[in-house]
């Protein structure tokens, strides 16, 4: 921009005018940013938890103008029924809550993604996770069910999950089982601590402490219940 | 009671005087119970934590008096050499803090005990757990290192494991040891959360949450470090 | 089976196809185990929590087809209706949310469990410890309501206490009863917090942290509420 | 004083100067409060923690000009030598931290107040109890290591607690003496959870809850090892 | 009983089984205390929260044959129902949930209890206490919202406070006023936090932790919302 | 008041009389605070969370007589429906439980408060922090959705941002953007957690415990929600 | 620089490494920020905790080039050596451990700011508002110990109080001085947790919530011990 | 394998022995695990905290025998002259207590890892992660002292942020930093939290909520201090 101004191709007033016109627009109750899929290569994300449907349906019409692929998490029913009724080509599915407008299909990722959890009550988020991994343009393999309480059934997937490039763990309850695929894999893992269990697992803070003192080194670990994150950050990964 | 007062074998005052002295003695800072060995067929044991080395000294001097066997335990130096100074037969063990009287070792416990901890770091409880169930008359099976984030040397020893009729598993961190210890055996599993950790293990908190949280249904816990106790009801249960 | 392939009885591919075929059955959300059964000698049992009705549903059938007894806890009316609709046998506790498929009844415990309870409002819990315990093939004995304010109904109770092999306690609010039970008899003691009282209870921590403090040492803990793993370990133990 | 004003027998700026003179004495880092034994009907207390030596001796110098009795809590030795040096007739008790003046002894409560202890190492607590419990004019029962893991020797001293006015309980750990106690009597009880333990007993935390959360309904609580306010209370109530 | 043994007038049998009458009654599900009221001097309470309505009932009904006054805490609406409606003379309370046989109305306590509460939102606590305090015949002087925001008005009730020999106060938020009113009075002050307040209030634990680290020396706590236990233990204590 | 009664103009009895009659008006269940408005410069204020419809209605009617603007935070609709009917002039607010009479509108802020939020979904506290900074008469610009994730939307709010007097910055989640908006402005900032969040927020705590570190020295914090705290001293800023 | 730029003032990578000399300086371990005291009106202030004294030392110097006044905070004994050798006009103050650099004392508040503490031990926090507040130009007024347990000490000094512009009010213990404060003036209250108590105050946990909390509308919070953020915001305000 | 034994190549005897010696050496208090550079491409960890010097020096000496590379963490003094002594090629930094053996240094990261911190204080753990990351073969860009409070320096060092490949951000406090760089960024970025703070920073937990909860979706978290973790998984996502 400096060499335009100076050239005199851009006058001062346009140029200040330009960065005043910065890449997001202004629906007052919300800045919809268009350039976030340009800077992380990926779709738009609208956290529908604390927002009214038309909030909601409003910021994801916006973003669907410039973006192919949006992905709403955390939508109850009342708001899938809003938003797919005035937007066309979303799907809704209510076991994790998201939307998915999939409208542009390319695959991005390098390599394959898995997606693990340790039990059936688990797969609300791991499904969080496979949805977001996949409309960020990545194949996914799913593993459900395969905590250490049964740790053949977790031997008995081993060869599908050194064949991931990155891996999402979902636990709840002791959060044990990152641990152990990290064991038994070299990729980075991605913890999920999950909200499921009852009583001292206090809502997922036993999973989650458990997984930030993984003694397996390539652990990480993103918010309780907080699929969307891994999925993401398992896209990025995948990419690079 | 009521049969000899009826009899007149022993007169009221006599009953009276009898029952008020109970099965204990009192020190003043102390109440010595010459019983607990008999009722839970073990030796006494005294927490030195929180007492002088003076208190321990004259506690155990009493205790010696009647029973062969006697455990002091989480014993710094300084009560260590006061105790094996004014007392004789009592070995130190510096890196679990305990003073062990061990002067009658009939084995009284069926089967074998495993003690297990995950990393070098937690040998300081295990070796509680160890000496505490050999001084009840049991024989232990000690095997170190090996935690889930290399499961194959879990896998390793699975057959010791096996081979032992009550296990106790010492873990820091995550804990997420005796969930694949649990599923990999059929007897009781007694877990013992162990402060080794740092940052979110907030002392051992997060492994005795997660040990909580255990999956693997053979798994109860007792106190964070606490090896004592689980050697301890681990004896019992051999003994049963 | 190395001897097996050696003698040509069994082909390499035939080897590796059976290590496939692990001892556990995939529904895709689930992986149904058959042989938890085998390894800890007892039937299959579901965490309803979590989990959909026609989930349940569905691995409660596959489990009956193998295993005589099947447990279902934490059941909540609408997933009792269907399960007890679509599978034969089952009876539903409503307060302790279990439904209980018993048509093995073999006695396999050497001794008497005693489950005991502070207050009546514990009577939930307790009844999950008694349930998991019968399926199991145990004599029970439950006595309610003699918390440790009222110290002349647990001394009233203590011969019924001294003739169990193994004692399932459960208290909430100030959690003591454990303690003092403990004291009174030397067989292994399972300590369930409730989530029983208000306030400072904090749904049943105070009763948690206080159980892992107990000043018995015969006292293991297992996570609030869960009266089904106190029942379970006691099972296990008195099968000893 | 409105009726001297009106009078004449004081004018008005004497009046509004007397007002400013109120009953406290100006040292710059602290108030010196000479009427609080009037309001209380106790010497004043100074809590040593978090003051310098010198600090401690000036405050104690200037109660001990208007009253006969003066309590200090929390003193290290460095203090106790300090303040023992400057000011006559105090006696130093180390374990409890005490510094205590008794110039003055009568006799005010109109009973007895117990002061017990669940452990030995709890007698740190007590002994704070007593002292200022003493030296608020009642005749005290100290009775030590009595806790709830061996019953009998509670229930041993049932009638020397009946013959209590009121009385102090002292317990770390799980902390269910309290409840055990107030069970037994029908008077006040205060408990004073105390810092020992260790683990999950988090300096005091679960004995704290514990008694919180006591079943028996003539429990109240103060601050962990607060044997001074409970010593204080048990005074009040007892000059009743 | 020994000396009726002695001289035969209860033989051997009859001792034993009469031991084993102990004074309580069991219902299976609850035991029921006929003997409080004597050790307490007060009538029997049930907590109904945890316990279903016609358990309330069928305990209450029993309670009511031995003592006049009946106290049943924590009632919802579905409970008050069924119990007034089996059973005569109770009056129901709905903001603190108390239902109250009151049919002997001795005044007992020796002087006045005030109980006191910060806000208006704090009344449903303080009536509990009320209410408590005057079924065990006391005189009980209220005083609501004088939180010590306002200053003057805590000041204008300032004689008020000074006539109650034993002072109950109840306080959400910061629960600074028993530290307020325990500096103005010289009585025993019963401190009650509530669990009024939002975010960092943590339902009464901001409170809760004020009222245990209170300067003032005459203050004791019990547990949050517990009006009740405050109400029985300044009856107590003016009853001395 | 002196001088009058020395100059006899008030007599004694009348002086004690007004001196009863303190600025306040006891309606048995609230002490209502007429001179709250005189000595803060504002409306009074009512929470009604904690309050039946009834009283709350009752308290601003006696508020409306002396004061113009009153201000009723945490309103439900059942109680904005009854104060509305039965009090002319009042708005009700339901995205943050606001009812406002409005009815003196004189502008009394010396500069521009701002009031700023992170997200969409914080706008509910952002909008009780807006509500009670205009009716205590400031200029109010509202900023919403410029969390620290997308900094150019920050950054790009630069100068509205430097030219306001005092700010309020409410956030959730992770709760940063008072620390960026602090190191970007010189005047004071307020900064209002929210309980938005799931997870690790734990309700707004990790928000509160962020801002409470905040590395930015300019930066005071208020309660979690409490959005009417930090408008409300906003304005007392303004107004200096 | 648009302008420059485009008339040939500057050019492009004059521009460019105009814009690269931020107005801050690069030390390596450290970025020392010349502009903060252009940006807040205030001499630069160090946190010496966690820093070594080479490094404070290092940036003190620094600074002092460019700024006549600079504080250091959380200085122990070692690093004041250190400085005051290094630089000249430095004055060490133990009890709160700030480093004092005052060159140029203009007052450049408006009116006074009070600084108030409820207990002697809270002193060291209090001093670290008052260097703070006066080294940014304003007059201080400190009143210490004056808790809300002896009120009379508090409505001794309300004269002062009102006199005050904005007040800091630190407190340990039960944290309740803020509010009391809070409700006799109508200015702005800054509190101040301190760290000072035992137990349940968990260093300060109690004094944080309880003021969080608040029942005056006038008070907001700075972290645990923060004198010198409570003075610093004092000092923006009061200079507004 | 199972072809060796059926071609008589492998006796059963060799191939049950062969699996017995698994890749691990044991010594007793470690099991060594010399694939773990195999299975991790990396060298080995050994955490020194909680090992006596003596075991640390017998770990390293062993792997070095088998990998050129050796990284030792939380090694304090004393340990590392012990290994230093015992072990040539070791360098001690003592700020972040790594000792580390790089006898080879082959760069195998594909592109470029930051290590930013936000303060100076944070450095110890930056560095950490920086000396990790370089050991397993990355260029490391280290960044010091851009915290958000000051958001010109983070924006100063935007350009170097976009050309990493991967990113470690390490922040104390309230953890701010990630969420700034992950909004500015598109990669992945892995968040330390520091235990740089007091008061309400709990040791890190306050920057650990923060981050957990960010709402920059390329953020993951590990462990307080973890330096290490976050150098690791840098290395393996560079990798990639």
């Amino acid at each position: 921009m400096f060499e335009q101004v100076r050239d005199g191709a851009v006058d001062i007033d346009a140029a200040v005018s330009r960065m005043r016109h910065m890449p997001f627009e202004d629906l007052g109750f919300a800045k919809v940013d268009h350039h976030r899929a340009l800077r992380h290569g990926m779709p738009e994300v609208i956290l529908a938890k604390g927002k009214t449907p038309e909030q909601v349906a409003a910021i994801a019409g916006r973003l669907l103008e410039n973006s192919p692929n949006v992905l709403i998490t955390r939508a109850d029913r009342a708001c899938a029924d809003l938003v797919t009724n005035q937007l066309q080509g979303g799907e809704y599915f209510p076991l994790s809550g998201v939307i998915r407008f999939w409208r542009e299909r390319t695959i991005r990722g390098k390599g394959k993604i898995a997606v693990v959890c340790a039990g059936t009550s688990d797969i609300f988020v791991a499904e969080e996770a496979q949805l977001t991994a996949e409309v960020m343009g990545n194949t996914v393999d799913t593993i459900h069910d395969i905590g250490v309480a049964g740790i053949h059934r977790l031997m008995h997937n081993r060869e599908r999950l050194m064949e991931a490039r990155v891996i999402v763990v979902c636990a709840g309850m002791e959060g044990a089982l990152p641990s152990a695929v990290g064991g038994l894999v070299s990729c980075p893992v991605i913890a999920v601590p999950t909200s499921v269990g009852y009583g001292a697992s206090f809502n997922g803070l036993a999973a989650l402490l458990g997984m930030l003192n993984s003694c397996a080194s390539n652990v990480t670990v993103v918010n309780i219940d907080n699929g969307f994150g891994a999925g993401y950050v398992a896209s990025l990964i995948n990419q690079l």
